[in-house]
């Protein structure tokens, strides 16, 4: 989907003061050849943010915008990240049990959308993305989740593995979702404090990830059709864990 | 969507050609003003197929075609409808437990799509869909649904409720869907033969339909969002109902 225009900031100063006023950032498109007065500056902010800076051809700006854009165009998130541990402690003092999501390389924009909606019905309380290789969390990811992407929290991490290490520090499990896993789906223990690792369409968790998680599970399927639609898998998943939570 | 032109058939020899060589129709629009040779042939036979005939005036069908229409433009269905006693006693006489889905009023071709790409992997034998009201097997379908629109069984018809009987009569029980049914969907046995009813996005299932049916669950939720997606909630039912038929 297009980025609509009005969803840009466009130009260094402008970068910085939306920043300064804590506007979500999604991505920044840095020219190549960009130098001088504030890219310092906006490298340190963005790393400090973790929004994730692209470096492109001057064509690409000026093929955005008419505008002096100075080498930098930022385009605003829609949802407002939140920062992992701050999401932990506010849940765990409501007196909440965490279920958290994590998005592994989910790419399909509805899909994410429908993973919010899903989660959102079901109580979950946070989505974690990285911030790259996820879909955007633009308009149609934001009618996809029927508006529950400006319900749930959603922590954007520049390292999904150093977010489950920060979920382990707080004694929240993690499990993930494998097709070729021989533990089922209800076999998992999801009363207690858990996230659960959903993989992108195309490939599945990551090795590294994977081998850090506490479990993984498959979900049984008597059919010999290749694979579910991701958002229907955590629907599934979602629902188990619902049920094991309501006795 | 867009109908693909490839996918029309222009006039009214044509047509009776198409219905006779066993094409199956997805609907059929007829100038209000048509008469004369073949008209009541059509109509016949689209009574027969349970082709819905939609009167429309000859812009219509002018914007569709340059060539000469003569009143008359069908679309050919993507997938082949089948006869429900013939799906039933095919399940029945291979031995396996019938498992359908019923679609009333669901109209979005991505819910759909969706739908019968889980249905296959759960190994539902069939989706039921009546002929007017519901989304079109169309492109759009057939890709969301990663192909298992051709790969399961879809049975239109007339009506639902005579659908419904003729579930009753052959010993399937019918379970609806409903968001405020006290029953949960754990508490039902889908280990016998059963058909489940999912309502539209807008409307829920129709009530008299509701009326005949052996049972109404819902689909415990503890979050405060208003719904589940519906393809998201079928997955959620398949899910319980492969996850008892495996015991």
């Amino acid at each position: 989907m297009q980025q609509k225009k009005e969803a840009m900031i466009i130009g260094r100063l402008p970068l910085i003061e939306a920043f300064e006023s804590g506007t979500a950032i999604d991505k920044i498109m840095l020219q190549r050849t960009a130098n001088g007065e504030h890219i310092g500056d906006i490298r340190r902010l963005a790393k400090q943010h973790n929004v994730p800076v692209v470096l492109v051809p001057p064509e690409k700006l000026n093929s955005l915008t008419r505008a002096n854009h100075q080498g930098v165009v930022a385009f605003v998130a829609l949802v407002t990240y939140m920062d992992i541990q701050e999401v932990i402690d506010f849940v765990v003092n409501k007196g909440e049990l965490p279920l958290f999501i994590i998005l592994d390389g989910v790419t399909d924009v509805r899909n994410i959308g429908a993973i919010a909606r899903t989660a959102h019905c079901c109580k979950a309380q946070a989505i974690i993305i990285p911030d790259r290789g996820v879909g955007a969390m633009n308009e149609e990811a934001m009618k996809s989740s029927a508006g529950a992407l400006s319900h749930i929290n959603i922590i954007r991490v520049s390292s999904l593995m150093k977010a489950v290490d920060t979920l382990h520090l707080n004694g929240i499990k993690v499990f993930a979702s494998e097709m070729t896993a021989t533990n089922k789906v209800f076999e998992i223990d999801f009363k207690e404090p858990c996230a659960i690792v959903m993989g992108g369409e195309e490939n599945g968790v990551y090795p590294a990830l994977m081998k850090i998680c506490d479990a993984q599970f498959s979900i049984p399927m008597p059919g010999d059709f290749e694979s579910l639609n991701v958002s229907v898998a955590t629907g599934m998943i979602l629902y188990e864990a619902v049920k094991q939570r309501l006795r």
